[in-house]
């Protein structure tokens, strides 16, 4: 077990983030500000002592009846969730665990204090190399045929479609991802186990068989509308580009995309007709938010890739690596191979979590096999 | 009547530039930078003497016997000329004339030795404010519609539409202007009196009622295939704006575009299903070419506007005026208004040469009137 920089060993950690994830609503700052600060044990102990009541802009903390004992605590919301867990077949996964998504960093405060996931897929690997493809709702045909395809021709090149499973946009490219018999994975407003929308049910089912189901939701949480919003940064973040595929101008899709330029991913939209009211917040993102137009499956990946490329040639401060990663690429040897039991010492890190690291940075072009060990890759 | 540069007066310079009109292809540059260099006059001179054969690249001239005096050559091409101009009603313009659209200089040694023009309309005037509508001959009933539409409203807001009277998007932007009783100018690859497409003939008589035909082919030249390229150029020229409607990958409409932008006019595109072979050009020259998306005549007009405005604020300095209007503004005094007359003094101009430059300044937004006089208008 690790640990973490406040002291508290991640078990702990993990209790409290569990805690204050169904205390308070997803994506608060302040909170976030005050996890990183004191860490997220010392916040829920303030909290119950009522010293420092949870933010007020969260509301729900204010349920917490104040005198609750930490052990109380533990019994009321932790142990339910955990039995709920083990039933569904969930797990909740905090920064610092192996399957945590680093890329989640970049939204800083914003990060969600940990995700549940329900699904085959190690969401750590197959977020290396995804693609979020959102967009309307009351999608056109011809939208639906676009993101079908994406989500097909991005599973043939072994990258993750990730979306919302709402109807439309969502579910088709969900879809031409699992006719293929790729990955792709949903992050739900709601909780893992709330099929939303309920007619979803099935697909949902077939997005956990073959990939991931991800909400910060408390399992059993309802996909309000607020929530959807917040959901949104999540889907922006765990993706390395975003694709709008058909939107209205006021649409949630728009949101998704300006939440993944903020955090510096490669935006993209397809175009479709002017007369088309389903288009127009495509076009609106392309002509006044510097997003780029694309016409076809292999465009998106070309500008993703094209990304990848030019970011990992300036590697060594690339601010997109985990703490480990960049400490285990410092530990491999510029010049000569070096084996993993050395790379794993000179990185202070167990060979397992090295050997996850090394796996990160192979997929990521930074370094290679030579050998029995292990070596940079040339720029 | 002017002096030019070389000291030869105007209708020498006309009919020296008439001459090489005939004899060699337009658009040659090396044959633009003798006659900037040295005046048309002479380059006809030592043609005609054979001291100096005319650009090879131009091929035509070869035909000019030698030992062909001047009063013959003039006989034999410039006579016939005017005898048929003045048969159909065309006008010969060139630099220096008050019809001449300044911003043909702009193309420099590549602009074109003269104009011919037949039609009501006063082509330096018109072009003030004039956007290039292009795209393909085999266009869809979409792209059409958009042409006719964006035509249309270019009139009713008092923008001339320049395009090339070709079938497709070209016809249907003619079309749309002259619905609604407004003008319309057509760049014609062969002569202003050769109707091309030949079943555009009522078009192109319609055109030239409300209009202006435009071409720098000999009168009865002939459209050929290599003369459509040339032309682009001065659909560009020609307009502060050039607008794709349709077009496939490899298309005419994108060497317009090109040259527009090349020339630093504001370059837009219509987006269109990705499906359609016939928008695929105009995602190309968006994705690739920095052209700008629009989705309305309302923002094909506003970016047009926009540019006008911003050029503006830096107008002193403004190379799109013609000498005569930097003069003119020179002249204006910044503070206080001043009569007409004494503007013209100072400028060294006629009263009418004057009076047609500071409707031009006015048009742009750079004077105004002010009482008995003119003024500068404050950015």
């Amino acid at each position: 077990m690790g640990v973490l920089n406040d002291g508290a060993p991640v078990e702990t950690d993990r209790c409290a983030r569990l805690l204050l994830s169904q205390w308070c609503e997803a994506g608060d700052q302040a909170l976030g500000a005050r996890v990183r600060e004191r860490g997220a044990h010392t916040v829920v102990e303030e909290a119950l002592a009522g010293h420092s009541p949870l933010p007020a802009s969260t509301g729900i903390g204010a349920r917490v009846p104040s005198g609750t004992t930490y052990d109380a605590a533990i019994r009321r919301w932790v142990e339910p969730a955990w039995i709920a867990a083990e039933r569904i077949g969930a797990r909740y996964v905090v920064p610092g665990d192996l399957e945590w998504p680093s890329q989640l960093d970049d939204l800083r405060d914003a990060a969600p204090l940990g995700l549940w996931l329900a699904g085959a897929g190690d969401l750590r690997l197959l977020a290396l190399r995804s693609i979020s493809v959102v967009g309307a709702r009351s999608a056109t045909a011809y939208g639906e045929g676009i993101a079908r395809e994406l989500g097909a021709h991005l599973a043939e090149s072994d990258w993750l479609t990730v979306s919302g499973g709402a109807f439309g946009i969502d579910a088709a490219a969900h879809r031409g991802a699992l006719a293929v018999n790729g990955a792709t994975a949903c992050v739900l407003a709601g909780g893992v186990d709330v099929p939303y929308p309920r007619s979803h049910a099935d697909l949902l089912a077939r997005i956990r068989d073959s990939g991931v189901l991800i909400s910060e939701a408390p399992l059993g949480g309802a996909a309000m509308r607020h929530r959807f919003l917040t959901r949104n940064r999540l889907i922006a973040a765990l993706s390395r580009g975003s694709v709008l595929v058909e939107a209205a101008l006021r649409s949630g899709g728009r949101s998704t995309v300006r939440e993944a330029r903020a955090l510096n991913r490669v935006v993209m939209a397809f175009p479709g007709p002017v007369t088309s009211p389903m288009s127009a917040g495509c076009h609106a993102v392309i002509r006044d938010e510097a997003v780029q137009l694309v016409t076809s499956p292999r465009e998106v990946l070309a500008l993703v890739e094209g990304r990848l490329t030019s970011d990992d040639q300036g590697c060594a401060d690339d601010e997109d690596l985990g703490w480990r990663e960049r400490r285990v690429l410092d530990a491999v040897p510029a010049r000569r191979p070096a084996p993993l039991v050395s790379i794993a010492r000179l990185a202070g890190l167990g060979l397992a979590e090295a050997m996850t690291a090394l796996g990160t940075l192979d997929a990521l072009g930074l370094v290679q096999r030579a050998g029995e060990g292990w070596a940079r890759r040339a720029a």
